[in-house]
């Protein structure tokens, strides 16, 4: 809950010389985003730094500026003096390195969900923040680092990315306060809007079509169910990560407060997003019982050996109880 | 291009008691903000103020708080010593009453449209700024008033709506100064967000669709069309108003350059709209061509005793000579 990282922190960075920077599993947009700043914010320190992600960049941000440099090897972890995790809620979604990960010293942890798990050994979590991307802005300004252009555009990126677009109940005052200091350096906000939302392929936006019309309403109109099965992407062509960002259209009905979206990017393989509106409906309490987790108007998890009918006839009446 | 307004507008305004407010006729969301925030900070300054408009508020923006305070009758004009027109790029799209409304003085001037043709006695343009609120905030802060939290949710609602929520290529760092200052007056983003964004009807989410489904593509998929014939209306019970916003969707398109929508919102008369993506794509030239006009990278005109179909074998040609 602080505002700033602590001397703690900045003191450890400042005595780094081989640092290891680290974001969570399936990163989105913000983490990414902060990753890839920070990597470039500490090179500007004369840090030697190592961007580690266990998977291939999404074909979506590889827009993102040193998005080729995040590298699926892990080096000798025993030449690092320093991790940093961003946006990363839980060791667990460190991946399957994450034993080996946390053996790095001094291992600090930079989070804003809400529901983190402490862990590793230095942590600055403020679950009040929009995005990661914030947090790695102002651990730049306490560092007394210099944020380039390409450092900037990835930060504000994540910053666009974590709150769609400055709509999500998260935005705060700081959020403005950091993307007005990113735009400052000169990074074109319409051109990251662009590169992040009016990137749909064909593919994309058959597959698009086929989800929304899959369309339940629930509960006189409050729960809104889209889905995706597994055959939905042979026959339009298109990835599971294409799916990214349609849970906002169900979510779009005035009449709707939880939005859920099931995909089965993997034959009986299915994963949950949910979305509600306003602050008395917390998906994060049924992503939890499901094993999951996220933010109280954004959660998720996935869930093996099951499919689309009978996870929704489950999870269904566990929204329900939020709604009363 | 002024960053400030003018002490002649300051002074202006300080010394009336009776003020005129208006915008452009259709207003859209920083045509109606603008006007209800800056009413809210006049009446802050004891000034009498009345909000006048054409035509009845659009459903849309009902949220605005005192939308209903907008007066569509036109009062004895002789009683005001003072009148200010928001975001009207053109003294014609005051309405039908533009010469009535033109003889209160002083006739002050606000706007952000580029293209703005001078009108009235005192003018603060800036096609620099991304929205008419912007403006409003501006002049706020320089005559010392107050800016009440009814007055920033307009104010910010005006900037949301035509930034498309920080996304067009309008949006600047002073776009970003006011949004975070009118969020610490205590205006709640995800909210004005919702009002603004998340406000499909069932019956627009099944015209979303159907539009959507109409999606041709030409010109090796740089150009897209979606078509809206007018039995569509009665189809899916929405109105034609509701199609609000869908040209966005096709634009969304990474291969597309120029977004077309084209609807019949009654029998026999079709409206084109148009967008395009990048300062090589003039939509504009073509509007003109046909009777309309727009800005750069958005565009429009309406066409009687015509068809969807006649219209588009029209159109595309004239479009295909922007790409080449």
């Amino acid at each position: 809950m602080n505002a700033h990282p602590s001397e703690a922190i900045t003191g450890a960075i400042k005595r780094a010389t081989r640092i290891l920077v680290l974001t969570h599993i399936h990163p989105d947009g913000d983490a990414l985003g902060s990753q890839l700043g920070l990597g470039t914010i500490l090179r500007g320190l004369d840090k030697e730094v190592f961007l580690y992600g266990e998977a291939a960049v999404s074909s979506l941000y590889e827009f993102l500026p040193g998005s080729q440099e995040i590298s699926e090897g892990l080096p000798d972890l025993s030449a690092f003096d320093c991790a940093i995790s961003l946006d990363c809620g839980d060791a667990y979604r460190l991946g399957r390195k994450m034993e080996e990960l946390l053996t790095v010293k001094p291992f600090i942890v930079i989070d804003h969900h809400a529901g983190h798990q402490d862990f590793g050994d230095l942590r600055w979590v403020d679950p009040h923040r929009a995005s990661s991307g914030e947090l790695v802005y102002d651990l730049a300004v306490a560092l007394g680092a210099e944020v380039s252009q390409a450092a900037a555009y990835c930060l504000y990126a994540a910053i666009v990315a974590d709150t769609g677009s400055f709509k999500y109940s998260s935005t705060s005052a700081d959020t403005f306060r950091v993307a007005r200091e990113l735009i400052l350096k000169g990074v074109n906000p319409a051109e990251v809007a662009g590169k992040l939302f009016d990137n749909f392929s064909r593919a994309r936006l058959r597959l698009f079509l086929r989800v929304l019309a899959s369309l339940q309403l629930h509960a006189d109109g409050r729960i809104a169910l889209i889905t995706a099965p597994n055959k939905l992407f042979g026959e339009t062509g298109a990835a599971p990560e294409d799916t990214e960002g349609f849970i906002n259209y169900p979510r779009a009905l005035s009449c709707v407060q939880v939005a859920v979206f099931l995909k089965e990017a993997e034959a009986g393989i299915v994963s949950a997003s949910m979305r509600s509106k306003g602050s008395d409906l917390n998906v994060a309490k049924v992503a939890m019982a499901f094993g999951g987790g996220g933010h109280r108007n954004a959660a998720g998890f996935k869930i093996g050996d099951t499919t689309i009918e009978k996870l929704s006839a489950e999870l269904l009446p566990a929204l329900q109880t939020l709604l009363v």
